[in-house]
């Protein structure tokens, strides 16, 4: 059996919110009246009122409800570069508009994008101010997902929003996990929103929808958005099963994200404490990390679809290699991690330490 | 109260598959089982499952599911477009491209739309003669559905279809509305589409689901549009509400086609002995046809909200002007009218030709 069926065969996971079966939206639809009215390309109550909602929640005039991250965040960065009259835009090398769009940033709307800093590490103050100041706008994407989740400190965002705002380069944040930041930060959405011009969220990560992506900014900008919505094709006459798990779900989860954040940094300690194990940030700063194991990636496949068997614990389906003797994953803690108790946890985590020694000596 | 509002108070209508809401999608749902995965980012059985069956059904050697028809045309076009070097397309003015996507086409692809025909009538053999060659791809709209719905004739069709083949002329077709028109050309969905080398169809109009589209072609057509799907923002993670919902219906409706089409000419043969009135087409060839009033629109919108609380049949929510003394509303022939008794019928159009009649006085 190979890691991702064994995976899916196991009935507790570390990470995340359980499986994505079509009971997540069924239990979403669960209360909501049959009789509720579509959306309407964009109209509606169901629309306008989550639209509404996360406005407020995010501190911003107004916010659009878009299908994918994918299709929002290139749409921001283009309205920005529009208002300009420049091409260049500036993110990290690691950026998802970089590394998981197909290049469609620069193929649909010929984006420059300048890397900043490299790939080891977050954005710093000095990478801004190095920057050439005739970007439109500058992306960030907090947490730095594909470095485990990685954070600048508040300090740094604010200066780097101070002097964004003083060379009038927008500035617009990849907060497809916002809200699992704001433990770490001590902070609401609305503040460290307030340093951004315009915010995109994600309700399929740590709060578990279906899929879907709230964009804010001015109102301005939000019609221009509209208006980039429908040339992508993302101006759906119905959005709604997406709006509805989006909200049912938010409500559900944004009061959680301070027992993931904990959850993290437990779950990262016991990893730690393995033979050869090292988690990225070593110590979390979100509700998310990277897994680092100096064992290659098929070794540890084996090793894990055993264990996995064993106890009936998934830690992963994907294991990504990094050298020929080193691989990592990804781990996002959410509801299912409550539901494994202590002892089992200390159970997984022996065979872990053992595994990895039997195979390191 | 406005007609809108009229109309939505209104127990039965002469178009459509019923009232949007989200009993649709429970439906579609009621018979799903609640463990069944979820697509994963165009991968799965949900997806791949229904893209096999349309593709099989439309002919093709692969088929994609994509959001939106919105997001699939163009990129077809593109996809025909860069593999000939040029950017030259051409359709009818009055193509959804031209008239309802906000530029995206151009904006986003460059594409330098041709356009064949005049507002008023279908795109004939002679129009594509006298094309300049050079263009990479022809796009047929069929029905052409902002002159009614009209169609060419079934031989027009070949013809175009081998003078393209000859020439080196890809040729698409807006199927929307392909199964709605079968009845008339008394031809399979494989025998029209052999006709053209790529297809879009709609899930949402005479099948009546939420929302999506196919876009089918040769398997390497299709798998470029998958790669402009993610730059477009419209390969989510999960699509499997729409995708549900489009099988779920499409198997429903797909063998009643011929009867919303012999509905349609009923109906509108109705509306063409009232005072007044013409339909567009005088005699419907799909399940579709305009209905134009000799009447200012503010005249008849009063009209037809006194009908609508009178008889509790809706005929239509929007009336669209034509001239200062004239305007016209759309109709779509889909379950809705079999719940209409013939007595309920004539007693309708009773009123509606009175009124029609005192009115013009």
């Amino acid at each position: 059996m190979n890691l991702s069926e064994a995976f899916k065969k196991t009935n507790r996971q570390l990470s995340g919110q359980g499986k994505r079966t079509v009971q997540v939206l069924k239990e979403a639809l669960m209360n909501v009246d049959s009789e509720t009215e579509s959306d309407y390309y964009g109209t509606g109550q169901v629309i306008e009122d989550f639209q509404n909602k996360l406005a407020r929640y995010l501190g911003k005039e107004a916010a659009v409800f878009f299908p994918s991250g994918t299709m929002a965040q290139p749409i921001a960065l283009r309205i920005w570069c529009d208002q300009k009259g420049v091409k260049k835009i500036a993110y990290h090398p690691l950026s998802h508009l970089e590394i998981h769009e197909e290049d469609g940033p620069k193929e649909l709307h010929h984006l420059e994008p300048i890397l900043l800093a490299d790939k080891s590490r977050v954005i710093e103050l000095e990478d801004v101010l190095a920057m050439d100041p005739d970007v439109a706008c500058l992306l960030l994407e907090l947490p730095q997902r594909e470095i485990g989740g990685q954070l600048p400190s508040y300090e740094t965002l604010e200066k780097i929003s101070a002097y964004c705002r003083r060379k009038g380069i927008k500035l617009q944040l990849d907060g497809a996990r916002l809200l699992e930041i704001l433990p770490y930060y001590q902070k609401t959405a609305v503040e460290v929103c307030g340093l951004f011009d315009s915010v995109y969220v994600s309700f399929y990560k740590g709060i578990g929808g279906l899929a879907g992506a709230i964009l804010a900014g001015d109102k301005d900008f939000v019609e221009k958005s509209k208006v980039w919505k429908r040339r992508h094709g993302g101006d759906l006459i119905s959005l709604y099963p997406y709006i509805i798990s989006a909200d049912y779900y938010f409500d559900q989860r944004v009061t959680k994200m301070g027992s993931y954040y904990e959850g993290a940094k437990e779950l990262a300690s016991y990893f730690n404490k393995c033979q050869g194990i090292q988690t990225l940030p070593l110590e979390p700063v979100s509700n998310m990390f990277h897994v680092h194991i100096a064992l290659p990636k098929e070794t540890v496949e084996a090793m894990f679809v055993d264990i996995y068997e064993k106890t009936g614990i998934g830690m992963t389906g994907r294991l990504n290699e990094v050298t020929a003797t080193s691989c990592y994953f990804e781990v996002s803690v959410g509801d299912q991690f409550s539901l494994i108790q202590k002892e089992e946890l200390q159970q997984l985590f022996d065979f872990v330490d053992k595994s990895l020694r039997d195979k390191m000596e």
